[in-house]
């Protein structure tokens, strides 16, 4: 006979008093059953108990300070039953996964983009638009990531809480151009576009063809403070257009002051991570090898004696564990000041394993997660302010059957010690197992959860975190208030001009130019609503306006200098520095409208001021390097 | 475009100041819509609205005074998108199902019975012992019903909450005698231990071997105040042992006191339900036919055109649809006095159909489901003191995919005109589909509903609704006060000896012993706590003492009366009715351990006496019989 924890009812009842009451809380212990799951009531998950002051406890108003999103890809009510049968009985419980008090479903269809059935329901959706969904609040197509059904970008969580002051990041065990964590840094039309040299993938959305760029370099723009996972292969490629052309993505992101790390010991001797020195970790070269070795499901396999899942030799060190992962991410981002955090972390192999009709690898990447989960759940208990939400993107194939299927099929010894059938029969041996379109469990603990209860789409969970976190959507309405500022208003031509521009929160970077000379002042990041850059003055002397714009709010500040033969004033001119306000010049339109990428791009370290031949026009094109290295 | 009803969020706000919050109630109307699912946020349910406090709401204390659970057979999440994809859109709701504001997944598995395996989990259940686990408390193996893995009999929520004073039904659209109805009626080793001539699959459990009868036996002397659905044919039937040996099912019902009723009209004319006349309506010798006419899955189905579900012609009349059923027997049962009802609901050829690979077939029934959860809870909503509970008892095999399967597969057209693929892939064409073992939507209304959200297992909602309905389950205990009474203590020899045993809520029916003659009085129909029975006095002079026992409680009433030869009383005796008490005698033991039945059967009309022959001792066997006639 099987045995059972109890735990849970003790527990939450334990919570009720004092903080806000999780379902449950601990490993399942067999041991300390007092209940045979073949006697009356000993079967229950409740001991009888009424859980009604359990979930009032529960049910917190909002808003939190922090928010950790933890998706399961593909992982259906299926894939968690597989997984909690396989590794703690079908009466035991995962501790994470299972734990969250607040419970729904959410339907994950994505929408036509062509043809006659453009703006309709596609029932089966990809990771892309079902990503986009929770990161924008608007469904996409598959394939499209975070832009609409025309291809308009739509603002991430990710962006739009750094607009509105809140630490950031995205953890994943895939390649991190992968859908999911795309969807949070990237909007391009087809997830594929990986790197520079996804150049068939990426159509216009690449660079130097005036687009956004591919995944990879629109990450390094977005600049969440920290962002781990797989897919270094992408930031080996060089970019093909703007200052970094013919320079790998790596380089770039050093030059624009990320912390690149390598390894998992590097990781942990990550101190800080903040938008000054944001947080690059990419491990293996595409996605992160699974914990479980493989067992794949055969023609007549639930007939073949049942399998027992073994480690695999493959595995990354643990210290690039989903967990591992996790918790660093979470004590970079916790601070004990006002600044709350949004952090998305995937366990992204789920899906991957399962398409792969691998029962043993798919189980292993559901208890990663489900390790992650206990991390995030630990932090927002002891926290008391952090909304945690585990949910999936889409339903998938495997399904839990009584005996052999006509398609693809597995037995594995459980915990129990029974065996458990899984069936893999949405394609044929060798292809790729379907995502199915069933709705999904949604699970929430901490401030704002209760609004994932009952029925909703998967772009009310955008609503339910951004709502939470009590985010300002208008982030153009943040760099509506910004400010020019130089240190000298007289210079002499072709010296240093310093520009400090700051209330520029709603803008990841500025563009810039200075006329009366045609001189451009290229994208530049922003830093804390603070941009600081210095460029060369004009040759040409007398009055001179410089303008900076704010990429994604359309934000334009502008004010004057004067370039005199010495680089003194004139008599009787202001020796204050000149200042200017957006304020009614400011065209907070569009918001994302603005988005265009339009050449070199501007770092905050050291100034190198190039001049450069570009579309037949001389324009002076400011850089500043860490390293004061031209470019090839 | 597609457009949808922002109706939810409105609804729940409207119904927070007054009532409980339902999460919706009104079917999705197209045609007021204000926002495009593909516009940002317009495929959102909640209006990107705090839903705490409707949550809040929708959480009442029990107790509950009526209890509704609707049960839709093989209802998994994919089975519930399917039909909602199918006719309100992927967007749209289904107005009663999706309508319950709180949610949860329960867990399914059935045991094993026997071998190294007993009492281990089973990851793929049947009906039987899924449904005995809401019906009881306890986990059972596949095809049993209502007993435990060693075949001892589970009491049930229909015979627990009748002990309890409450009123129950018993409505279902397949055989009455299919699993999900049994399990609140009968204790079988085997659910397809339907009738009297199921001699093979009854086993011991026949009436004739000494067991407790088949299930519509059982369903007999249970004695719900309604039942509706289909399985005539087995009451058609003629017991095999007992006082109606002989005679059919039917005509047993009819002695019993039943309203037995034929057709729709029939149905509709029943002014009462209670029982003293409850009521037994089957419409079908089988399962009820289905709402769309067929539209099998084939392999390569997906790539056919998609097909449109049409009306089956041999569809029962509107009067006889679930959702008339239900409010027939909503309204039969619903009472301004303080007996509340327990109510069980079953859409049962969801799984039926999803066995058939018949898509069409699957989704007319889960609609057919949804309409009997909206009058659910328009009552619920009125009266304010129900509790709904919505939910299956296994998953299936219907899967929601993209493209075409090696299995079975077909195309329909949905409500949003865009086509939607079902696979089929657990068993080959002409095989039947098979159950799966994956977790389930559960959700609630109403006083108690909290139980539900989170991770529960289905052997939780026996207790659910068990405490909301603040169910006695000591059932004995609701006997150990009988009391037995006699018109005249002094009678003569073989004149009406008139018994009356008051106070039996735990029995449902009593057998009796005269002494020191053998005389038994066989198993007597308890109804409302009280058994008046008349029976021929002994012919043997002096005093006998007269035993009742409770047949369910074991409670022993006794008291003793005087033979006299012209039946006057010897000078000097009393002249007061004898009565005697339960007390210290009675037995109140193992509960349904001392069910067995044990001879002819009680009816309480009219009073029959015949000297019978039983193994070969002569006893006199009571019977009342509504008509006299003597048994062939």
């Amino acid at each position: 006979m099987i045995e059972r924890s109890h735990s849970r009812a003790r527990r939450a009842a334990a919570l009720v008093a004092g903080t806000i009451a999780l379902a449950a809380f601990t490993v399942a212990t067999p041991m300390a059953a007092f209940a045979d799951v073949s006697d009356n009531g000993g079967a229950t998950r409740n001991d009888h108990d009424d859980m009604t002051a359990a979930l009032r406890a529960s049910i917190v108003d909002g808003p939190a300070k922090n928010v950790i999103l933890l998706i399961g890809d593909g992982m259906g009510d299926s894939e968690i039953t597989v997984a909690r049968n396989y590794a703690y009985g079908a009466a035991g419980e995962l501790p994470g996964i299972d734990a969250l008090p607040l419970t729904g479903q959410y339907t994950t269809y994505s929408l036509y983009r062509d043809g006659v059935n453009k703006g309709k329901p596609d029932y089966v959706p990809d990771s892309a638009a079902t990503g986009s969904a929770w990161a924008t609040g608007t469904k996409s197509f598959d394939n499209g990531v975070s832009v609409d059904i025309d291809g308009n970008p739509q603002q991430t969580l990710i962006e739009i809480a750094k607009a509105n002051g809140l630490r950031t990041g995205n953890v994943t065990t895939s390649e991190i151009q992968d859908a999911t964590p795309a969807v949070q840094v990237a909007h391009v039309n087809a997830r594929s576009c990986y790197g520079p040299d996804s150049v068939t993938q990426c159509g216009d959305d690449a660079l130097d063809k005036g687009g956004l760029g591919s995944i990879s370099e629109q990450l390094l723009d977005t600049r969440p403070d920290i962002t781990l996972g797989g897919g270094s292969a992408s930031f080996q490629q060089s970019a093909k257009a703007g200052p970094w052309q013919g320079e790998t993505l790596f380089e770039q992101a050093e030059d624009r002051g990320y912390q690149v790390i390598a390894d998992g010991d590097e990781l942990a001797a990550v101190e800080s991570a903040d938008q000054s020195a944001p947080v690059l970790g990419l491990f293996t070269p595409g996605n992160f090898p699974v914990r479980y070795a493989e067992h794949e499901a055969t023609i007549g396999g639930a007939d073949l004696p049942p399998v027992t899942c073994a480690a695999n030799p493959d595995r990354l060190p643990e210290n690039l564990s989903l967990k591992a992962m996790t918790d660093k991410a979470i004590s970079l981002l916790d601070s004990d000041d006002e600044k709350g955090f949004f952090l998305q972390v995937e366990g992204a192999s789920i899906d991957k394993q399962d398409h792969e009709a691998n029962a043993c690898g798919q189980i292993g990447e559901t208890l990663d997660l489900d390790e992650a989960v206990q991390s995030a759940l630990a932090f927002a208990e002891a926290d008391g302010n952090t909304l945690v939400i585990v949910t999936a993107d889409h339903a998938h194939t495997s399904q839990i059957v009584d005996s052999v299927t006509p398609g693809l099929s597995i037995a594995l010894t459980t915990h129990d010690g029974t065996p458990m059938k899984v069936s893999y029969g949405t394609s044929p041996a060798g292809g790729s197992q379907q995502h199915t379109g069933s709705q999904l469990r949604i699970a929430a603990y901490g401030p704002g959860g209760a609004n994932v209860v009952g029925l909703t789409d998967q772009s009310d969970n955008f609503f339910t975190m951004a709502n939470a976190l009590e985010l300002d959507r208008d982030t153009a309405a943040l760099s509506a208030g910004a400010t020019i500022e130089l240190a000298d208003t007289t210079v002499a031509p072709g010296a240093d001009l310093e520009i400090t521009a700051e209330g520029l929160a709603g803008d990841r970077q500025v563009t810039g130019t200075i006329e009366s000379e045609p001189i451009e002042i290229t994208k530049t990041d922003v830093i804390d609503g603070t941009v600081a850059l210095t460029t060369a003055a004009p040759s040409e002397l007398g009055e001179h306006t410089v303008t900076l714009t704010g990429t994604q709010s359309g934000a334009v500040v502008t004010t004057t200098f004067t370039v005199t033969a010495d680089g003194n004033p004139t008599p009787g001119s202001s020796e204050t520095p000149a200042t200017g306000a957006g304020g009614g010049s400011s065209t907070a339109g569009g918001g994302l409208s603005g988005l265009a990428s339009t050449g070199a791009i501007v770092g905050p370290f050291v100034a190198l001021a190039a001049l450069l031949v570009a579309g037949g026009a001389a324009v002076l094109v400011i850089r500043r390097r860490r390293q004061g290295h031209t470019q090839g």
